[in-house]
């Protein structure tokens, strides 16, 4: 069992620390709110201060923030982690961010003698409390093989996805396909309303064809044909609007630096920047049908 | 058997209607190239001159036409189908066209006490020839009934979708989805490609989660994860951009004419027309990759 330094107490990080409490670990917990501290600490866990004493003791350090600008100063403001962390410490950094701001946090630690890993989640609130996160990680082997398991005890599914930066690669690419998909699926049915053709006949024919996609077939955007869809509970969040845009906001800082071109990845920020702006950022992604209908 | 016309023998009609012939069927064929009528009698069918002619003397017409103009020429024109039928006929539109079309001849249809069934395939030339096509079929149900046994000879999958023109809307919607999720998967594999993020490695991840969809997982747009895909053998088509682009600018029509806003089909719409005027309209509509990689 490690003695495992965790920042970032917030909806995702705090259930993710009290599993690794329950796994057995010392989890020793920093966030700017006390009362997130107060909930670790009536879990099990023990309070520090400042990132960087928390790095300073820790076998493990896991951090879970909410922007790339936060990780940046936890890592490598003065007596921040990297400065503190004894060589050989497990660095993790389960934050969403950019992946240039992963790539530059990861040279920093790899240049002190730490393993670092980027290794952003998916699976939401629910999953981060059921243990069920899916984790896509990025960074050296030897670093991915010590995380593997304490990766486990906070998630169902660890994918290796290359070195330092492939884990928040591979989240954008999949989430700015999702977020392509759910407009494009709820201006199916938006179309498929005006037509006169039925929700459900839509869905019976395109979910079992070439249109079938996640957002159809496990998160429709319409009530009736998935039960479990936020549809059904007038599109309470699930994955928030204003998170889809987050991501594709991301996605699209990528594309400019690396060059590449994502004209509808483009598009599809613009569309969830309008739907976030109308005031329904809290709302889940997949009410973007409602704002589509006008 | 019926005694069927079958106007139309191009490279899906005529698979088509050569697998009612091996069914039991009296085929009697039309076409403008005589190439296709031959090929049509040596499968054991019969040639005749004019639409008209053949649905004076057939229990069932089908049709299988490039366009909506086509349509409306060959049911409406003086001579045509719908005058020359006898009271009672099938008929079935199996050509993708307009909705606006479709709903025009079946009124006309219906109100000479024709039996008319809007019914656009997907499933491509090796469907057609397999006989494993999918129908979705618009119309009253009265005319389902009685055509559900000929498609099924054609095809495995028959969906009624509904009323009159709503094979053709459910057609569009689910293609509509298509044409913007490959662009959406490929864009994805683009932006890894500059991350340096490799193909299997998303493929490994977004298959498995959020970001999955047919176009990624069923007709992977690079070579490598998908074996059968167009991308293994240099992006031969399969379903042509020049045919995606068809389908994506009659969403757009139906669009504008029953006022849905579709603004990311209109922009996979605009996409997938630059493609083909690059000069790659004969190609896989997945190819729209290298274009999109520039």
């Amino acid at each position: 069992m490690a003695r495992i330094g965790f920042i970032g107490l917030g909806n995702m990080g705090l259930p993710m620390a009290q599993n690794l409490i329950k796994a057995g670990h010392q989890v020793e917990g920093v966030d700017v709110n006390p009362a997130s501290v107060e909930k670790l600490k009536a879990a099990g866990g023990a309070a520090v201060d400042m990132p960087g004493v928390a790095a300073g003791r820790a076998d493990v350090v896991i951090t879970m923030l909410p922007a790339g600008q936060h990780v940046r100063d936890v890592y490598l403001a003065p007596g921040g982690i990297v400065e503190s962390a004894n060589p050989g410490t497990l660095l993790i950094d389960c934050s969403t961010i950019d992946v240039a701001t992963a790539r530059d946090v990861a040279k920093a630690a790899e240049a002190r003698g730490l393993l670092m890993l980027d290794a952003p989640v998916s699976g939401g609130v629910g999953g981060a409390t059921a243990g069920t996160l899916t984790f896509m990680v990025g960074g050296p082997a030897q670093a991915f093989v010590r995380a593997e398991h304490i990766l486990q005890q906070m998630g169902k599914t660890i994918v290796h996805a290359g070195g330092a930066g492939n884990g928040q690669a591979a989240k954008i690419c999949n989430n700015m396909i999702l977020g392509i998909s759910m407009i494009a699926v709820s201006e199916a049915f938006v179309l498929a309303e005006q037509l006169g053709l039925e929700h459900q006949k839509l869905f019976d024919i395109a979910s079992k064809s070439s249109g079938q996609c996640w957002a159809m077939t496990s998160y429709c955007p319409v009530p009736g044909p998935v039960p479990a869809s936020p549809a059904n509970r007038d599109y309470a969040a699930g994955f928030t609007a204003a998170m889809m845009l987050k991501d594709l906001k991301l996605a699209q800082d990528a594309a400019k630096t690396s060059g590449a071109v994502t004209e509808m990845g483009a598009n599809a920020a613009k569309i969830y920047s309008r739907y976030v702006e109308s005031g329904e950022g809290s709302r889940d992604f997949s009410g973007v049908i409602r704002f589509i209908r006008g």
